[in-house]
């Protein structure tokens, strides 16, 4: 890959908007009371008027999501689309499973459900389909070199943070996980430290089974704590916002934001499987 | 029609992340210079964190056009994307018109194109396809029912006035016009008093051939001159937005925002063609 992309992660104009709809979103799923709706979205406003614009954008959603949260004391408002996404992946986790098993090279076809699981983002969609995420997975093309430097990583690392995001998500990514601790690998999960969209926290984790030893809970405030792994696994655009000038990190995500495929020089919707700016 | 719909034509929620991305597609295109962006975002979100909830979406899109057009000295910013929507259509003008002159019905073949001119709207689209246009016109379906409707207003009508919408369709809106003229009709053109997205303004239709003695510029505070006239026939959501609770209006637009479609119970991306509030 070459290291020359214009990838600036403070906030772009074009996330104001995005993430004020994000809010309004989340709003909508936390109260039908019309006051109550513009009184949050005054909160919002008011916030975004004063914000510094050297934030970066998941820094600004903590802040919207915060003021809804504290608003309507609500403090997961995301929680019945969580495990609704959960529990229709769990419906299909077994016939998934066999098909990675079957296929000629389970890792690979472990990533390719990996990636596409990033598509359960209720940050962007207001709703999600799970059948397109299915027909996503089916046509995922991944070149053999990512995966050819996914393996050198892993040659070169037993002591694994693998960061989550999604919930859905979540449940393809554990068919990874497995392989990797096949493999001899310790996996620990990296899971959001407090409740922000549909991301994956410590509690919804314990709830799929996760063990609480290898839940590390991570925030804003003790992200240096990735410094104790010898790679990072990190899913979701979020995540590559915050890890993207670490040199120890693979990135799995849909590139779901026209500015940041901009960036990346890749069509919106593309998928990311790399380290960043490395050359391949 | 039946007339229960719930529309509320002051501002939404979701109308100040929509116009806040209008803004900022426009700011694009008056200037590169990321501070000076910054510096135009600045206004516009602290004019939006200000703004009177009662406001209608139209008036708080003048509101942020205005703010664009101060910043930069730049009183039009949308004239190259007019010119060159207009051009393109201008090109396809005698074809178009040899289509519904060879119509079975040529009054209903005209108000189709019309009709999906009105997807010529960088309010909502950043880019727009021509081709896509063309597609739709040709595939639209118009009940008879709504025919009926616009004939039984017609013979009671002499002094029409078309209240117009964007570049590009105004010239689709000609052969329509034209068809009323041939109908007796007198027909006059209402267009934006300042220049505001792409919409068709007083000196856009002279440039196009319209004479200037059926040019009638409307702004918010003449809005009272539609009194003069037997009927409106009126282009765009915005103007449904201003004229809604007339009772000799009839609209032809494509709903293109989905709070006025759950407003109107209706997908996003139909077409509405009907006076409001009328049973038919």
């Amino acid at each position: 890959m070459i290291s020359t992309y214009n990838v600036n992660m403070r906030i772009y104009m074009e996330c104001i908007p995005c993430i004020l709809n994000q809010g309004i979103r989340t709003i909508r799923k936390v109260t039908d009371n019309s006051g109550k709706q513009w009184e949050i979205t005054r909160k919002m406003i008011y916030a975004v008027n004063n914000v510094d614009v050297n934030v970066s954008p998941f820094e600004l959603a903590i802040i919207i999501n915060s003021i809804i949260k504290e608003s309507v004391g609500n403090n997961d408002p995301y929680l019945k689309d969580k495990n609704d996404h959960n529990n229709k992946i769990l419906d299909i986790y077994g016939e998934i499973e066999e098909k990675v098993n079957k296929a000629e090279n389970r890792l690979m076809e472990s990533i390719k459900y990996s990636i596409c699981g990033n598509r359960i983002d209720l940050g962007i969609f207001p709703t999600i389909d799970i059948s397109n995420v299915l027909e996503m997975c089916n046509n995922i093309i991944l070149e053999d070199k990512y995966l050819d430097l996914f393996k050198k990583e892993l040659n070169i690392s037993n002591n694994i943070l693998f960061i989550t995001d999604n919930a859905g998500e979540i449940i393809f990514d554990k068919i990874l996980i497995n392989i990797l601790k096949e493999m001899g690998k310790s996996v620990y999960l990296g899971v959001r430290k407090f409740p922000i969209i549909n991301d994956i926290t410590a509690e919804d984790a314990i709830g799929l089974g996760f063990n609480n030893n290898e839940i590390i809970p991570i925030g804003l405030e003790n992200m240096e704590i990735v410094d104790n792994y010898d790679l990072i696994i990190s899913k979701g655009q979020a995540n590559f916002e915050l890890y993207h000038k670490r040199n120890n990190v693979i990135f799995l995500f849909i590139v779901k934001c026209a500015i940041l495929a901009k960036a990346l020089n890749v069509p919106i919707y593309s998928i990311y499987f790399d380290k960043f700016g490395d050359d391949l």
